[in-house]
């Protein structure tokens, strides 16, 4: 008798469960399970299609230096498995009734959010991502879906608000979309915050993902760029990409002279890294935008002091772009051919696993994408 | 015969270095003999006056904070005896034959620097104080006058390039004057060059010197002023000189619900303190300037991340201001009547080394200004 109750009380809250999944989606991914680990396939479940959204069938998704830093905890504690990915182009399959933006057929983007308030003054001035309710793409509580945790593009699917997806234009290089998301929109939008323009003598530090974008933006932008990095195997891509000068920090011979030199510094480096060094090169009146982030724990500094000594030079960070600036960015970049240099790897958890050791050791050039439509 | 020998080399030796200090101006001021020692009468000479110098007769001159980084010794090595004091107003009583600024019987107000390469791109720019070869008022080698260790202005006298001091209006409250040499121009530069304007919320981080001429030039600008600092015994003055609000940074709750709150923050505090609170107060493409600079050994920092966490706030620092600026600044304190709060002291050793105590314990309101009239 017991046995049978138990077997229906079972048997209930199983229906409730399916009921409560009911219209969810489900979706497939390559996760990591533990801080650092090796990706696996996954299987979950997406939220539902709500009025307002749409259903994206994932082709391609790409490996930024960021989702290192998730994977690996060194931006504060995670939850797993974890699906990351935050730079991801498809094609719309679905669209909620109130969608007018997508249609079934239209490819789109989605970068680094998912979701904000749209009420407060950031959202009203298209600066969604500086929302303190901004509902980041993946690793997040999503609080407009009963707080589950978002997972990223490494997965076949995607469900979300047409506000937060771009529409890619039909002439684009699909495989070489998904970076301009995050790597594009956050070295674009320094760019234009600084109204960097022709003829202006531009730095960027760090070239990987990001700061390769910001040598094209820049270049394509008239700017006179010098690349900084720690590696001669990159010295020959800066020039191929228009750069005038590399420099390698490592060698402090090319670092003579160049202070007070720059208009314009970005710096994408996401290790330790001296700032105050580029403070110094950027010309009076300039700006030294930082968009790199290293881990937490093992943080650059800027004394007081370096501000008081280069005064002048004005510092500030960015995070990537609003949407409306995004959409910018991709229409900018696809009328302009300017897009990321990939390398299309397979959805295949060893791959994966074996492109973050290289992205961990600065061999990729220059950006890992994920063709989502191997994924078995 | 030796001995006579020697005697002849001697007084050869004492006439050619008479013939030396021909036209040399003797001077008599208060010195340190040694890093942090008390005050004392000194008797020294100044460089003759050249076809372009004034030489002034000190009436007032005033204790900056920085004038105590630099007996202590806090931004590195110093040579003793110093005169310091970078704060001068006086009556100018000889002009150079090429002087055109000034006649016998003006008033004239010497700063932070008293020459400069007058080449150089900040030169011509009117930035002397950034060019590499300024000379700064004291403790600074004076390469125009063989590598003399230039003295300040706790002294009965100074001679300066006419370019390097201000003409001072006749209307002007004098013993007022000296602090805008160094306190005016250095707060009222950053607040030009941010453009500050009627409306827009101020805040201003330490409330001494400098920090009570910042609050009262954003006022007078028509700005919304709240004072920060760490005692309760100038909440009262604070409010008298306009500010709308004052917040003492040991009281927590005080602090609370400010932050995204300042078009302008201005930091004048010379010692310790959290530079990303500040940086968390101010608005989205807000500035953040910084004049305040601690000892060398003990730095305030911002690390990269708080850039990032605070995007879009621009951080700069501010050196006083050139000379033009100077004098404009200048003519709109008298024009204004916007001038410190002093206490004026006597010119004797001991007086002025127990002020050094009380600007070191933060209990002067707001500036003493020495009588250098009194000086015996």
């Amino acid at each position: 008798m017991k046995k049978i109750i138990i077997s229906i009380v079972v048997c209930i809250i199983g229906m409730l469960q399916i009921n409560a999944q009911e219209g969810r989606i489900p979706a497939k991914g390559l996760a990591v399970y533990e801080a650092g680990g090796e990706f696996k396939t996954y299987e979950f479940t997406r939220h539902t299609l709500g009025d307002n959204d749409i259903l994206i069938e994932t082709m391609y998704a790409s490996i930024c230096h960021s989702d290192l830093h998730h994977t690996h905890q060194d931006w504060g504690t995670e939850k797993y498995p974890m699906v990351p990915g935050h730079e991801i182009v498809g094609k719309v399959v679905r669209v909620g009734k109130n969608v007018t933006k997508f249609k079934v057929g239209d490819y789109a983007g989605v970068g680094c959010m998912v979701n904000s308030c749209g009420e407060c003054s950031y959202c009203k001035a298209g600066l969604e991502q500086y929302c303190k309710k901004v509902t980041m793409t993946y690793h997040a509580i999503d609080w407009a879906h009963d707080n589950e945790i978002t997972q990223g593009g490494y997965s076949n699917n995607i469900v979300v608000k047409e506000h937060f997806a771009v529409l890619v234009p039909k002439n684009a290089d699909l495989k070489k979309v998904a970076p301009l998301l995050c790597a594009g929109i956050t070295t674009y939008s320094p760019l234009k915050q600084s109204n960097v323009k022709k003829g202006d003598n531009v730095a960027i530090a760090g070239f990987g993902g990001l700061g390769h974008m910001a040598v094209k933006y820049a270049v394509e932008l008239g700017a006179n760029v010098t690349v900084f990095d720690i590696t001669e195997d990159k010295r020959g891509d800066a020039i191929r990409m228009g750069a005038v000068k590399y420099v390698n920090v490592n060698n402090l011979d090319e670092l003579n002279g160049m202070d007070n030199s720059f208009d314009f510094v970005l710096s994408s480096i996401p290790a330790m890294y001296n700032p105050a060094m580029y403070l110094k090169m950027t010309k009076y009146k300039g700006d030294f935008a930082i968009v790199g982030l290293p881990a937490f724990n093992n943080q650059p500094t800027l004394k007081v002091m370096d501000f008081v000594f280069y005064a002048g030079r004005n510092v500030y960070g960015s995070q990537i772009g609003g949407m409306k600036e995004t959409q910018e960015m991709i229409d900018y970049s696809v009328a302009h051919n300017i897009y990321p240099d990939v390398e299309i790897i397979k959805a295949e958890g060893a791959t994966v696993t074996d492109a973050y050791q290289k992205v961990l050791a600065g061999k990729v050039k220059f950006r890992y994408v994920i063709d989502m439509t191997t994924l078995k």
